[in-house]
């Protein structure tokens, strides 16, 4: 497994326009040049799509955002954890808010990643799914309240307690867990007040992924991670 | 849109371990060849993430295994059908077996790739669910019943009667649809017996993907067709 | 099959408060009474929980709002068709917007429903649903565009066009078939509009479910109708 | 809450012919009279249809199969908990294995049912999943492993470690947890060796339902775990 250092960033492209096909390979080149100025880990998840290509074209850790709880096969139009293995990914969202994984799946799924060599992050959007979920031992933890998902107002300025129950219960669950969080991180000053309160990294998307000037918000954000 | 000319042949990758990666291109580099040699339309359909890199290097229709009824936005882990253009994909299949849509969904998804010139081939289970899709007017429709896929005994020769009701059902809908069938066709002698029946193509997986000898199986069916 | 005789309502109880429990079937009794007075078939859509009382307390056609593809068996937590039947369900409705079905699905439970003489009554979002499900040959086919559900706009008055639409579409598929309109439907008014496009009658629910005087609106819907 | 003192015998209904309507109110007698003969808490989960009648017609603990994470509303054919509690259930099985719900759905109808003061059994597949459930704060965790389920190869006798895992590790989360075993549970001999492995109680369904004497077999059950 790709060693992966804190402070981390995971730039979660979605299906944005600002993130699909040519578009994509640039900003995944903005996040390179930005890893190259700060030293901060800035991983990215493009679509399954623009996997290949970008994990071709740059030198950070390329995640999919999400694979399907299921072997080689007959399985017509899922995602295969070997087959974005085999495009270069080296990590993988599970579960995410915008794509929910029955419990069973979540536990199929990390354990057939882990298998391959693949970095996990569960997301949850709660402390305590965020805690139930880090008993399955992936690689990371996210937590990131759905309901400020896209909002700009960030969960490390606006609901520190979240954030700070979060890492309580999880680090009684696995001393050492990395712990990200996200949702509205927009700025710098939003991922420093992240680390201040103690999670590991951050995770963004609209905020930077939307931007106006990609390049300048990751920077800023990466910045203040150093 | 991409002119497909009948007689035609659908591979579809499936998640297989011999359409995976660089199994899947060198699956590709066949279905081209066969192409050339019998003029038959071999349309071939990987996985999300080797799609791109087909694309660019073969010149066959290349189609995604399926998309998501969504438009850009905030939609993590979902297929957006324009990244599978982005990616080269002239074509998709819609609601296969193996990973069935909501009625209301493949109404949506129709229209979303039909604006996109994306050819939009609905997969059905039956003769009388083939009718009910033709009427939303896809550019092709195919029937595979589940309990013969990848059984290798096929439609074509052990269940006629749902081709041949299919066309009929299918015609009166549309006088010009162009209809496939699949489910068990592993040999020419299937291809053609398919053809006879009426239906202007096949749609093949596990006969072809997983055959010892890959590019024999496609050419006995292609040439059988021609 | 019980016969049910146009002109009809339909109203559907969700799960709305003022429809659950005691309150369901309080407003069964009020549907049963308004069904006396004015001699149009009111068949009311309970929350499964309420079917057995409901059906044994009043003397009009009580439905399902939703069954399950499934047989007999090994299937915790779903609905299965006999069940509802012995329940004293006589009709269902399937595929609503708020539970839509796979298409494979909605084949799969009007053949089962109709083996069981369950009247089938298959919800359509769009005109084009309308005619693909019209070919599944249920009982009734309902056209409600999702968007105007709880609105308290009417589609009858609002959009005309997509009844007549719907009527003329589906009316090509099966010449005889029963067709619903509903979205938006809380005054007689709305009703008499609707019928005078040509539909056999109307789904309503929260403008009747929620109103303060729902006798009021539902007689004043039904005397509509007349 | 309704205290319901271990040893404890739930006995999941599913969707069986011998456990729907009048046979649903006959296997609930049934297990009326074995909990009288035997002082076990035999709690009982029909289908939806069937709780209003039963939970009027026997004093023993009704329980709801599954229930949906929503509140009153607009939600056509789903299972509201309030509705199931209208009815009479007492408690629910949330997450069974053959109606598996995504994680954030689970923690929402967790806090939902205990609101409502309705008891809560997560069940699970792995002793891993029990765990992670756990965290969850239920009333009681069940681990029931699929690939036994219906088999009448009981889990306590043929996979012994998987219990004692599942015990050992909710316990560490939470020391006073209910645990239940299921899967392949068809004897009296089956359940002793159960609760002899420190379980306190099981859960039993085709053992019992799909038994050609019902209640000899419910009643030797019973009678072990005294």
């Amino acid at each position: 497994m790709e060693r992966i250092c804190p402070p981390i960033v995971i730039v979660n492209f979605k299906t944005y326009k600002e993130a699909t096909g040519k578009n994509a390979l640039k900003l995944a080149k903005i996040a390179e040049k930005v890893t190259k100025q700060t030293g901060v880990s800035i991983c990215i998840a493009p679509q399954y799509t623009d996997l290949t290509t970008i994990a071709r074209s740059v030198d950070i850790p390329v995640f999919a955002q999400h694979v399907d709880p299921i072997d080689f096969g007959a399985h017509t139009g899922q995602i295969l954890p070997e087959a974005v293995k085999a495009a270069g990914a080296v990590g993988t969202l599970i579960n995410h808010s915008e794509r929910p994984l029955p419990l069973k799946s979540i536990e199929v799924v990390v354990d057939r990643v882990k298998s391959l060599g693949i970095v996990s992050v569960i997301c949850s959007d709660t402390p305590q799914m965020a805690t139930s979920v880090a008993y399955l031992k992936p690689d990371m933890v996210s937590v990131e309240p759905p309901d400020l998902i896209g909002t700009g107002i960030s969960v490390s300025k606006a609901r520190p307690e979240e954030v700070l129950k979060t890492i309580s219960l999880v680090r009684g669950v696995d001393a050492a867990a990395i712990i990200l969080c996200g949702a509205g991180i927009t700025t710098g000053e939003d991922a420093k007040a992240a680390l201040k309160l103690g999670v590991n990294g951050v995770l963004v998307a609209s905020g930077v992924v939307k931007a106006r000037k990609q390049e300048t918000v990751l920077l800023d954000i990466a910045k203040a991670m150093t």
